[in-house]
């Protein structure tokens, strides 16, 4: 059993810059089990965070990406038939909860707005998981926390979370990083120098002023990570950010040649 | 069987203070094993109430969390595939049926609306419930009770109770307790000072008054108990109220600097 | 086999007060085997009108909760796997026609149009049920009955019956008892004063008249059985309206104490 | 297998009065194995008329009652799992086609308009069912005949046959038989007097004229044979049309007061 | 194994009266193996052709009515249980893949758009069909050739082939045949005289100048051979043509007569 | 185990002519492992590239039609059933992982969008993937690539894929060759002249010039080697166009004049 739990270790120290208080204001939510609502937009370091902090705390971490298909049986279980019969199988928030993991919901607003009910006994003070096909009340292992993720900007009246699931969660807002520290970042990341991260940088500044004017979400750290990568790879940096900065953001004419344009600027 | 049902006894008595006579209403209710419905807002104490209810009456309590996937087998049971053949599995509304226990559907709106038609024969005269899957008519222990909870402000035309459902229950209000028990209970539950607590309350009222007006729902008796938590845990008092009422609750900046505003007056 | 069937035998004979000729039409409608429909307001007393006359007959009765979710596996049967193989397990229809007993289909409009269309072949003179699954062809036994029941005030485009399945049964109004006879019943169920019964008869008359008016449906007879039940264990009864009657009923403010003050005028 | 076919024998010579030359027509089609459409409104008589023709014909009758849940599957067999494996069920479709018996899918329109393609095979002159499941394709018995019923007033956009499946059959108009024909059925089928019987159509015949004016649909000759069993049992002729006639066909309480006053003027 | 295909061949030639060059096209698309795509009116010969070339290049005939509730698995396969466990069964496109049949996929259009994505793979100069849960890249036999029909008439914005896919296909426009070929095909396959066989002929011709104007479709020639079947039965020749040509078309009265009026005009 | 993987080695050199940078792109792209998108109308080479870098990478390559009714264990695998009871079956998105072969997911906007999500955790510096109802976190293979295709012609406000995943691939857009490229494309592959080839890329040109005006797309690079196919098996070219150029794109009389026409002006 240890075997399927030691699989999610994060052994490793995942390379994190802070860029506040939030490693702070994390540990005290985990050292009353607080579950946690991390909030930013796509690709700005929220995963990235919560590994890390799996690895501070030295919890196992299961990362479950979410997704409208995704049942109640998904996260809590279901009965498998082998050789000897059924056999249960838990789900990645019943195995979670029975070993002290902590358990990561990304994007959790993809989910079903309903099915998400399911993780309400495990975020008020009875931290129970009823698994009703086993006939078991999980009651969750003493280290067991929950994490959720949403990007507020994909929000709409149709998919948000409930008042009463808001309000199990703590919340931290996440962000780009500011210049400096993401500069920083996308060197450290892809062994580009200083000065050509610093160019990224510029070009994604560029790219988030344009946000809600023509794009949907300016580019993120991510990309100018892979970026970066290409460039160290020894790609011309003009081609590098075709392809990993504006032909996967945009399908619009004018916005490809706006982005392309703030490129050639900077290289 | 009985071990099932010993995992449900609620052993230990919650903390709950009464804000008028529900206590009574509610014996009395019991007495003549009438059906409940608890109306009121989320994190008010619905769910504590049940479980304060159930111990003092010494009955197990059985919990369900509603969603619109929930299928009336989930409810009744079902058949499982084990060595020897299929074998019948209790949901959770005949295990309480059966045992004798408080069955408690949490927000019971959530449910398809014809799925809760399957609580019926439970909520009249008979007290049975057709397994029809199992041919089999269980009558419903004497000590069994059904109670359900739902939160008025989530109520619309497509998802509400049908009439024929809710004149099947008896019905009790509930609301954020008054400022003293309010501070009272924040103060038990986290072990911080009255005074420090009457803060959170005073931010939690200027919360409610928004309802409506830009929020969905204040802040609930609930959230001030994670912020006085953090607090006990050394967290600066205004960062607190940043991670445990403020972002969980809203994601327009007006509305959020409105609530930082709030915090600030107090601490 | 005979256990199955003997389960559904109303062996007491439950209250029921006729209010016209409706038990002599139905015996006469029995007597031909003519398929049944009752039709009338939630909680007026069709269930018990069909258990009342299932111990007149002495015939078993067999109660199906109609919903949406329902399919005609779930009436008719299906094949079930034990250490055997698969097994026939008869649907609430199927074995109420194998048997001879009164198949009740309760709320029936809540079924999918559809579905309601495999009970046409036990509605007219052919008197069979095919079980195609099983590649059999179910002649019903002489003593079935088909009875079903539905609120017309529910009743939308949406949601209603074929003509070509309504064609198929008889027809009975039933509407909530005249004022002395429904006081006669809640103090017989309750055991309350008749001035007391009557006081909450007073009551409910107030309400069916703002049925349509902010009230979707008046208090039923079920509902004043309810209050006096509380009222009999010692509860205030104007506590006892307001858990029984109001607050089951409205969640409209307005209208709350529109109902209150009508019970501030009776107690 | 001689056993299952023979259950759908249809030994007894159903009453049914010819009202033109439709069986006539109807044997010629058969004679040149033409897939029939039988047209008219529920409860005119086209289930009996096919009852009547495969006893004339001396063939087996296998009738479907259509429905919006059918599947593909549901017509044409599923594998069935046993102690030997799994053990293939024809389908009522493909047991027809095997054994030649006539499959009456009675209201197909319900069905799912891309259902009824299943049968497209077997409607020209290749005769097939391909059995895809099974890996079998199924040559359709010389005897088999495929009949199909719809009633063109519920026909609308969203529910109507596609001319693709039309066009592979011949059709026959159905309607209520002319007066003195209606008569003679009623009085056969109940042990009515002719006089009795005669004011039975004429109130029918009233209600047909108020079709599309406030009643989808008139009275049908089958309501009339339920009305006049129940005043051959005795029941006062009134109560009888109430509750066989009026109360099954209407909410409306103008239209009720109106079909009340038709059954007042003949009795 | 070649027992499975060998029921697939079309042993004896079809009647089958060319129009124009479509006999040589389709070889040379044959040759290629070029997927094809027959588009016409139904009941114009689509099928009977694709039957009388598969009879002609010696190949297995594979058909596959579509239907909107046809999945992926259905064309390609699955895997059954028996007593041995599971059993891979190739569904008819496999079958047809394997093998090297003609696989005809009749009416395409009804089947979900994105199921159609599944013969993508086999379109292409790939000619391959991933078989994902048995884990096998199944290579088309060199004979394999895959044929479409399709309906312009029926065609939508929601159910239209996506260009995607019908890039893919060579097409071959069908209609009616002319006159003289019409008059050919009808006295062929039912025995009448030319002359009355022309008569038939004449009456489809004005139907088909009313579709669009009351008529979804014009009357086809299988309609025509029904109705030339019955001729030959020695069924009065007005009989014939209301049963077999305008019933099956039209519900309403005005457009019936028109037909009706076209068929006095000849017989 | 490697059986399963070789049968998706591309082992012939498929022919592929560049028409930029874009083989070295993907080398670049490739050699950090980063996920990539190809961008481009229906039928102008984005699968033919990719089995081309397969070959020229040296690594298997499964692709995977996407489509709407694809579930995400579709694409992760599923429990199978056999003699011993359940077995593991990978879907293609594991076996790729597992063994290190390039994942092509073709279409993949017809996939939900949610089901995508699937493919995050292989996409990010994890380059995990959650067999869930294994209890399984699979780490990809350091050989493993995703490569997904689009054409952003069909893209919607109900079809596009999230920014959240957009943001974790490089880009690529694609295009018809130009005019020297594409008629040495289709002579290649047909065998016909370049002379008659560079027709029919006139011919092409002068559709594409039509798109948006009548026409959903112009004539891809495919059709064109159909046409050619057909010329060199000696059909009489405007024939071949008619079968393999006009007839699959539109059903539209005055645009298949028009093409026609330009049809004719070449040949």
């Amino acid at each position: 059993m240890n075997d399927i739990i030691d699989q999610y270790r994060v052994t490793q120290e995942p390379y994190y810059r802070p860029v506040a208080d939030e490693v702070e204001l994390f540990e005290a939510a985990y050292s009353v089990r607080m579950p946690m609502m991390l909030k930013g937009p796509t690709g700005c370091g929220k995963t990235r965070f919560v590994e890390y902090m799996a690895n501070k705390l030295g919890k196992p971490l299961i990362t479950v990406a979410c997704n409208e298909d995704m049942t109640a049986s998904d996260l809590v279980g279901r009965f498998l038939l082998d050789a000897q019969g059924t056999r249960w199988q838990d789900g990645p928030l019943a195995l979670a909860a029975r070993h002290g993991a902590i358990c990561y919901l990304d994007e959790v607003v993809e989910a079903r707005q309903d099915t998400t009910v399911v993780i309400h006994p495990l975020t008020d003070n009875r931290r129970v998981l009823p698994l009703e096909k086993k006939g078991e009340l999980l009651r969750a292992h003493p280290d067991f926390q929950i994490v959720i993720s949403y990007n507020p900007g994909y929000q709409s009246l149709m998919k948000d979370l409930k008042q009463s699931t808001k309000q199990r969660f703590g919340g931290l807002d996440f962000n780009y990083p500011e210049r400096g520290i993401e500069t920083e970042i996308v060197a450290h990341e892809t062994g580009i120098s200083l000065e050509v991260a610093g160019k990224l940088v510029s070009i994604a500044e560029r790219s988030r002023n344009l946000k809600g004017h023509g794009l949907d979400e300016g580019l993120s750290t991510r990309m100018l990570i892979y970026a970066g990568s290409l460039i160290a790879k020894g790609v011309n940096p003009i081609s590098a950010c075709r392809v990993a900065l504006v032909r996967p953001v945009t399908d619009d004419p004018d916005m490809r040649d706006a982005l392309d344009a703030a490129v050639a600027t900077f290289f």
